[in-house]
């Protein structure tokens, strides 16, 4: 019988991805898109409320290309505050100008693959109250100048089947995993989150940088690592640049 | 010759996701946004009639992320009646501001592999006249507070082919399977329903906890088993939070 | 050189899926309603002289999920009056408030891998003429309760490739699919059409029966004969009920 | 290094699927639909001209099934004027009426597999001069009663590797099923065109027929020579029937 | 441990396909459509400014088939201008009247495959510094008549994973592969561009040449090297026409 991973889980997360209807937007007077504008920046202070709390926090792009204008990333201590802030913003005159294009469904977790770097940590104490685990379950989002997101699989395929590998293999894989990873510290901040059970791929990968070029050069350099040239399958990509109040109503203004 | 293995068949199964047309819902006045929700929540209530003559059951529940706002899972005797319901929300006003994203029909299923199981059982009686397996064929759907859902199927591929296993090989597997569902009693409650021939996967699996976690949990230790590790194949998920009255006149109210 | 099946084929097959258009159908008058239903009726009744005039046949019946609201398949002598049937339904009020989701073209086919079964039949025989081959060609479709249909291919895989495998090989295995046919004779009617060069997929497999459970039953049976297991791949399933004109006024009615 | 074959390359070509919006086009009267088919008219004639001039030529066919309601393929000398003519149709009244469905891009080509058929050639000829090899990349489009298109790719699997393969094998399989392809002279008209850097696929199969059933013959029996049953991927099928003037007037009028 | 490649990274590139909803824009007056043109074409004139000053660069063709009427390519020096630029043009009247159909994000890459082809070199200098290099990672983008796109993967599969393979076999394998490219100088302008983290596909492959069917007989010849033949998945393909002024005039005009 194969050993699982153990994974401690913190914040559920949801990633929401939305195009413009700039034609619909376009027939509006400005008065209106002053108020839907408006009411968007105040939803988004309110949103801000859980960061300073620390009870969730969140995390706001434009995206490149056609495959969406924004991204919000919320995480939240439950399901249901998600579902909450979805139907929020579906309420908001802005939302009726949007056209959803993907999301994303996960958890922040964390593995036991790298659990054990630390020599030093008592094994009786709950992981949970440890402030290094808890900074990591619970993460405050950085306001980095870009986003990167992806959802990915492990394969399970004849000669390459990741669920079968005893958990030394995968754990040994996971950490020189981990080694690239660390080495861009400073520079990518990444939050791996897990979504089997919650949506069609096993993970989804946030990560965040000022140079945006970081993130091609991080995970061309994974991809000659063994645990993504031969287990890794890859879903959809999306990069963006940080939206900040100023940005939004410069991104609304006609 | 591989034999196949026996199934019982219980009720026949409608899983109906739809999301919101919000733009539409927002434009209506708050006496049409009335009365269509209260038509709703009356089509709703009839539905459970069933649930308690015990001919059929119902779930209905909140949907995370742009897939579907909601999803309503009607279990009963025939297809006829499944088509009814159907034919009968379509009718519904509320019908016209919601958008069908996904929809899944399958059956009630018990497979042989299991069913030995139990040694005391004589092996003459009728199983359909069997309580425990009654229970489990036309199932009281919980009112627990998450839902998820997903089809899956076998894999006939070279070096991975289910269908051409013999019975003691799938029997042991899928037994070792069981052992990991039956860990998670009263944590998470399974409903398996077979499709062939009604949908295009060859099952579905409908989850409810407590716990959203679990599900994850569950899903993800059972990955490294080798019936999912090696044969299975994984269509979309979709998880979930249980709507009662109030709650769904919370997610209507504007 | 590998020696290709025979086929004799029929009547060309036209399946035609059609949601409704709830929203726009409602929004009309109930004069306007019936009128429209009264004239989609006449059409039924018309392509029916067909059926009873032997030069062809068809099928109405409402389809269960999301997939469509209901199917019609046709069947007719030559590819020109399937696409008069196809203009004549567009032409028709009611094709104004439907939405097409799914067609499939293909020719009624036997296949000499169970031609030489009857061992008296004089080889020099036009089996066109064989009446039992013509019932089977020109097919009159039964009024039974339910319909399936799905179309699909055999693998041409690295150790899997139906068209590299001899005459005898196929012949042996089709015969052993055939005992699982016949064994659900009177249970199970099953109309085999090839689809090379007319659609996406090689054959389009469409089954009748009283009891829907049939289908699944008779479909996973075969799942475990080696020529489903190891060479089939199947696309889009859809289950439906029969309508007849009672029927068919009880879903448009409002 | 493999040596790639060489190609002739003749006119390129344009496959344009449309399918009606019945809805709209019901909605306008008697005069503005005469209107509309008339300037339609008018720019099929326009268009027959390049064929009368030898300059180009075009096939205009209906589709049966819900994926279009006619194909305009158009042959042309440059890419310029395959663009022309879809902006030309785009500006047509009838084009508001009508909803695109598919395209494809490609360009008639020989290969040097069969090239060296005709012993008697002079090596020093210029292929481009020669009367045979100019009628097949110039080829004038029949108008017999069918049609059927359908894209294609050469496999580059592992064992399977087209593109891997010596020249000499190549040849001898392009041969062999150039074969089957003569044995239906008369029968079936077969252009192919090659589209590597213009559209999704490496080539485009455009068949011609009296009788449609010959479709399904040529391209079944083709199915068990090595070359498709080992190297070839299909995309989507496309069948129909011809279209003149008549007929079309027929199609569009209510 | 797999050596990766290191990339030299220029200007972000950005390709935005669409495609026009002619039916509203020929419900619009002259006046408007020549207003709307005018704003298109004063657009474009500014975008040019960026290519005079050699602070990045663009280029201007029309798509052949229904893939799209036109694509908009920009290279410039962030991510947020490429962002800028699309929101721009959705601001545009002429963007209310186009559909996007597909787009992609990427920088212009040189990877050190063939960096060291040049044996003169000194060693230490900058590569940024060399005008070579800079001249290919910030290219003028060529006026020539067709532009061809594509984007593209290097598989990572059991038998043919490139991440798998020793650097000296990838850049025996990549010299090669660049032989070819080089036999097409001054018939074919080639742009590479990375997209790992930035989209879907690995890298983003743009084409130009004077004679259309240069980017057939290339990308044809390449099919059959080791890196193409093996290792290389294609995404769809894209061909257009190079449009001034004049002809973006008549594309629009009525």
């Amino acid at each position: 019988m194969i050993e699982a991973a153990q994974t401690l889980d913190g914040w559920y997360v949801l990633h929401d991805f939305r195009a413009m209807n700039w034609t619909m937007w376009k027939q509006m007077d400005e008065d209106f898109r002053k108020e839907a504008t408006d009411e968007f920046i105040a939803f988004l202070a309110e949103l801000n409320k859980a960061d300073e709390a620390k009870t969730g926090s969140h995390a706001f792009y434009s995206i490149v290309g056609q495959k969406a204008d924004f991204v919000l990333m919320t995480l939240r201590e439950t399901m249901e505050e998600l579902n909450e802030i979805e139907t929020k913003f579906a309420k908001l005159t802005i939302a009726d100008f949007t056209i959803p294009t993907y999301s994303y469904v996960s958890v922040v977790e964390l593995s036991n693959y790298l659990a054990k770097a630390k020599a030093g940590d008592e094994p009786a104490q709950d992981p949970y109250q440890n402030e290094h685990v808890r900074a990591r379950l619970y993460p405050e989002l950085p306001r980095w100048e870009h986003i990167c997101f992806y959802p990915m699989d492990k394969r399970r395929e004849k000669g390459a089947n990741w669920y079968m590998l005893e958990m030394d293999a995968r754990q040994a894989m996971m950490r020189s995993h981990g080694m690239i990873g660390r080495s861009y510290a400073g520079k990518v901040k990444q939050i791996i989150s897990g979504s089997i059970g919650f949506d069609d791929h096993e993970w989804g990968v946030t990560l965040f940088a000022n140079d945006v070029l970081q993130f091609k050069k991080l995970i061309y350099e994974m991809r000659f690592d063994e645990v993504s040239a031969r287990y890794a399958d890859f879903g959809e990509f999306f990069v963006g640049n940080i939206l900040n109040e100023e940005k939004l109503r410069n991104l609304l203004a006609l």
